[in-house]
């Protein structure tokens, strides 16, 4: 069973936005097993879908298309697909009463454009909508299948999970499964990280197709990540052969491994106050609360945070934290915004950041500069400067990542 | 002239990584007013490589790839051209010498396989690799051209910067550019917009082909964004014809138009601060940090922000905001809660919020319920409830943006 995307819009041949769309489609068809040899992007063009389309036909089992089923205009999906099935398009009356349902519940008024996307390729059949007001189709061409999804992703997401890899395991009859796990570490540069692994690649490079395979992925600024990725009959057995590539993995990486998959330092970090019984406050200046806003998207959170101060201007500084009037980029005044975030927050732990994001220097210190506070009521105080580069956005995140990864060290001990 | 893009590499199939290549292409193109009208991408298998790039030369006179050139097995992208075009692959002895002298002058070993990237198809020239050791190749195909590049974006984007552009244009003739801009709307409906802009869109689209082009991009949460694309001889006559556009579209549109391009609801509301010489500080609660994180990263918001306090755990309100101890899921919570954070924050206005993010309901209030305090001190104050849903990131996102987009309606007048 062969399938193959079709990212349809012209903004993503304008180079306006990234088709991330195909991507994450892309990585579930490998999940269940089931080949993507094409994927294509074509713009809001009749001809030019109903020829991409033809032409995937004819040579994949499947094509999932994203884009082009919403209400105005430009949205010419259905109509492509009835030219390539040679059918009309029919208003379906299900699809249009949970369309006018749909902007009822929600209190809003509905422009009656939206009734375009209640109607169906004779043939096919609807994806009913849960999120947004555009429901999906999949429509058989003889043997063969178009999934038509909406290209908003949080709704194509939700209809791919929900109904189409379920209809494609289906046709395909496809049992075997891939899956990947990643360790991800911090504090190890990129080279030693592979250094250290080199045994257990080679190990794994030797033990003959069909076996677990580690690789390095790209992994920006949030430390090192290492993939395992199996293939197995069943999930179940794919999970016992992950563990047991894990396991190997831990015995040579030690602490620097932090979380598995999308676990972040934040929740890990979590995860150690809550065994000690801690509760973390933030002070935050050029951070501006991002570090906050981390650490409340980590489940049960609410356990063990108590809150931030973000003290952008520098009078709250000395204001709400009792920072001695005089320079805040320093150690000194990191620690004191850090002792004034557990007074102020009530809080048993503090992490603060003081720093120069840029573009501009300040109090003679160059962009990049940062100290991080870290204090642990009545244990100790301590601070950290780094020198970080690139953009606003990046320092603040680098800043971010260090500050975390560095309580975290300080509370698992010495 | 049409040009199309083929980006190479199982990885891409896979979904492990984000096909970034293709769109930052498609935007050189565009800028150079080079029609493209269909992208792809295909993986490490010769037959179907070599399919992908004959089909693409059926209906593109250049066709552009990326990835595939490097030194390993899985490289075959110039075995693929050579046999689209019908010739041998040649060592080339300029490009053979230059892939010895970079790896000489970084001190590395050079494996032999390396130098599989120093053969050009016969007819076909290099593009000199200054960055990494692949270089790139410029193959005529009759009248027509495949462009080969590496798929490392800092190589790629170099190469095209430097050679391939220039090539294009010259073969094109095309001396016209198309330009961009987005009218960033919220407040209304993505439906209710496009019926507002409809007799506009018709006038367009009756004006003849070649003439202003508006479009709808699917916009998620931030409001909606009406595109409009012109194509002029001139970056100068496009910015015209731009600008007329603008004036017509927010004629109709109002208001609601609160940025252009990139501009975001928080550099709008920092514009209008400024202008009326106000500073603004927040009080958080579910949102945690999420407003402060976005308003920090507006260029100049030290002029204008003072902090904000992120009160996660009830007792922090009541004692670092002076909210009445009681309900904090209330209109009355968060007015108290805007007002506190004027006083502990120096701020002449201020934004809170409090509410229920999930997974749980809190206060007998159901996951989605929140409350925006609005308050202008000496002026107004106000509280709006939301009935928010989706995930908790997307309740945070949801009223981060609600909250920036009626503080600015406020602040705009009666």
């Amino acid at each position: 069973m062969r399938a193959e995307i079709v990212a349809i819009g012209t903004e993503l041949l304008l180079g306006q936005i990234i088709d991330t769309n195909s991507t994450w489609i892309a990585e579930q068809l490998a999940v269940a097993g089931i080949d993507c040899l094409y994927q294509s992007r074509v713009g809001d063009n009749i001809e030019r879908i109903v020829d991409v389309l033809s032409h995937a036909l004819s040579r994949s089992d499947a094509v999932i298309t994203c884009g082009g089923l919403g209400p105005t205009q430009d949205d010419i999906t259905r109509e492509a697909i009835a030219k390539v099935m040679g059918v009309e398009l029919l208003r379906d009356a299900d699809a249009e009463r949970r369309v006018r349902e749909m902007f009822a519940s929600r209190g809003r008024d509905m422009s009656e454009n939206n009734l375009r996307q209640a109607e169906v390729p004779v043939g096919g059949r609807i994806i009913t909508q849960v999120i947004g007001s555009a429901p999906g189709l999949i429509c058989p061409v003889g043997d063969k299948v178009i999934y038509a999804l909406p290209g908003v992703p949080h709704e194509m997401r939700e209809m791919v999970t929900r109904a189409v890899l379920e209809d494609l395991s289906r046709r395909s009859g496809e049992t075997s499964t891939i899956r990947s796990r990643v360790l991800r570490t911090f504090g190890i540069a990129e080279s030693k990280i592979a250094e250290i692994v080199t045994p257990r690649f080679e190990a794994l490079e030797n033990g003959g197709a069909g076996g677990p395979r580690i690789a390095f992925l790209a992994s920006g600024i949030e430390g090192v990540k290492v993939r395992i990725t199996v293939k197995a009959a069943t999930e179940a057995e794919a999970r016992v052969l992950l563990d047991q590539e894990e396991l190997a993995l831990r015995a040579l990486l030690g602490e620097s491994v932090f979380g598995i998959d999308d676990e972040t330092m934040e929740h890990s970090l979590g995860e150690v106050l809550r065994d000690k019984g801690l509760t973390l406050g933030l002070a935050e200046s050029f951070t501006g609360g991002l570090i906050s806003s981390r650490i409340v998207a980590v489940v049960g959170a609410s356990r063990w945070f108590r809150g931030a101060l973000v003290a952008y201007n520098e009078e709250v500084k000395y204001q709400a934290l009792g920072v001695a009037p005089g320079p805040v980029v320093s150690a000194a005044a990191a620690i004191s915004m850090a002792e004034g975030a557990c007074s102020l927050l009530g809080s048993d732990v503090a992490i603060s950041t003081t720093g120069v994001a840029g573009p501009d220097e300040q109090e003679g210190h160059p962009v990049g500069t940062c100290f991080v506070g870290l204090v642990v009521r009545g244990r100790s105080s301590e601070s950290l400067v780094l020198r970080l580069s690139g953009d606003r956005q990046r320092i603040r995140e680098l800043a971010t990542i260090a500050a975390l990864g560095n309580m975290r060290r300080i509370l698992l001990g010495p």
